[in-house]
């Protein structure tokens, strides 16, 4: 099944949503927006991390240095899709499914870990649930499931950043680098650009008119944001900064897990004459204009290709 | 391992909680209390329904009735969290980690069923994330796993019920009947007490003065009250309403997943004259006075037995 598939049949459902005026935003971006009794509006995302599926197969004996990279990533990725939106970060909330014969050790450094992560990122564990897989119905184990909640707030003035509001004139830009996240080791230790997102939500007049994180790779997300905006996006192949590790710029493109910000600014918006904050680059790679709701890359040859297909899903692997 | 002693883990590091002055109440209740930054109060809770351990294991082709009755309860459990608060409910947010054959059409039908409980609850489906277990490492297959996050608000005026606050002479009550949730399917089919919680936290004048949700066992549950609160609590096994199909009083303290409210009021408040919603007994059972912080249980032939270990541990199965 591929997860792309299952998340639209559940946006379908959403007509139940109207009866609730408390739901700004509900499925579909990344994260809900949602308004809060007491005023103001809440963030709310929440993801999953599967042994053997999202890290490698952890084994009989963890290391503690394992469990820590683990632990940060399962916190980082969702405090990236706050960052996606502009916001800033409330609490976390945490569980585990434990194989079970996972070490109480292992499970220990794990949660320690998370708790130190949260923290970290401002996000404090506030939160969880602990549980055990089944003997049954498999004789062997089950895989170590991992979700992180996150609950934030969006910038107070500008309000949540979304992936649906980019305009035909827009500029495509970016933070950092790409590709070959995966076999770097960058898609465990990335950090979120949590501060990047604040300053960009404080530009004021409407900038960025859109934003998403980089998690599925830069041609399929860049997709995204040109689907729910009903815009076309073009991506100059040549221009998207690739890690030097990256061999190729198909490969900085269709990776996944790179976890920058891929935004839009209105043409006239310059964001390296407002002070940036230091660090991390951006980059402008491309540009929004009408036409179909997808993402073309122009390659380094000229010619335009389909950028879509080219990031990796989830659930399709 | 036993979950209890791992959440004990967790709140041993709640050290790092004291930096974040919105964390109001950290993990240890049935809900987080977290401080929004625009006014008033969340409450957050997140809990994991795992396949063979918090129900039957499903087979190759669950059928739609199945699915429904696991969507409701992964929906209801939570829901049961923020009412032990006295609260209502704002979004929930889910998720799922299928077993990698788990059918398509049966992936459907749990999220709609999901979205349909959520909003039946009033607690619409904001998001969610749906991943697959790996083939790897297991040659068989990984567990259904489902967690499902709530975020609600405290009474507005009451603010949240906590179980640590239960005080020497109060009086011990609880919602409904006790005993044999999982033999009889009521643990698939229970009513979260919702109602039944706005109407006690509306009753003013520090009323109830604690609240829990019964999960896992009378017994046990009122012995965390008893902890938390630092406070001795003593029930009457003889007043302890049972199912018809509960076969003895010990089954009615010791078995899990009645989802009622157990609840202490100042003595001077008899809840029968203040207008319950209908349809849900209120029952004395027991009262709370100095001493050991712990559960004791009059058995019906006066003799008095330590009530915390009768209930079942998630973990410890």
């Amino acid at each position: 099944m591929i997860e792309s598939d299952l998340l639209k049949h559940i946006y379908s459902r959403s007509a139940l949503l109207r009866a609730f005026p408390q739901v700004l935003v509900g499925p579909g971006d990344d994260c809900a927006v949602v308004a809060s009794p007491s005023g103001g509006q809440l963030l709310l995302t929440v993801d999953q991390l599967v042994e053997g599926r999202h890290f490698f197969p952890l084994g009989a004996a963890p290391s503690p240095d394992t469990l820590d990279l683990i632990a940060r990533k399962a916190v980082a990725r969702s405090i990236s899709d706050i960052a996606a939106m502009g916001g800033s970060t409330l609490a976390t909330l945490a569980t585990a499914c434990l194989p079970p014969s996972f070490p109480q050790a292992a499970a220990d450094i794990l949660f320690d870990r998370m708790n130190f992560w949260a923290a970290h990122f401002a996000a404090p564990l506030v939160g969880g649930d602990i549980s055990q897989g089944p003997h049954a119905p498999s004789p062997s184990e089950s895989p170590l499931v991992l979700t992180t909640t996150l609950i934030g707030v969006p910038h107070p003035i500008r309000g949540p950043i979304l992936r649906s509001t980019a305009r035909p004139g827009d500029v495509v830009f970016v933070t950092g680098r790409f590709g070959n996240s995966l076999a770097s080791g960058r898609h465990l230790s990335f950090t979120p650009r949590i501060a990047q997102a604040a300053w960009l939500a404080s530009l004021g007049n409407d900038s960025p008119t859109s934003m998403i994180d980089v998690s599925d790779g830069l041609g399929r997300d860049a997709g995204r944001i040109a689907t729910a905006s009903a815009v076309h996006l073009t991506i100059d192949a040549a221009l998207v900064p690739s890690h030097a590790d990256c061999p190729d710029w198909r490969r900085a493109i269709a990776d996944g897990e790179d976890y920058e910000l891929l935004f839009t600014l209105p043409p006239h918006v310059d964001p390296a004459g407002l002070h940036p904050p230091p660090n991390v680059t951006i980059t402008r790679i491309g540009h929004v204009k009408q036409g179909p709701p997808t993402c073309s890359v122009r390659a380094p040859d000229g010619v335009l290709i389909r950028a879509d297909g080219l990031g990796w899903d989830h659930g399709a692997a």
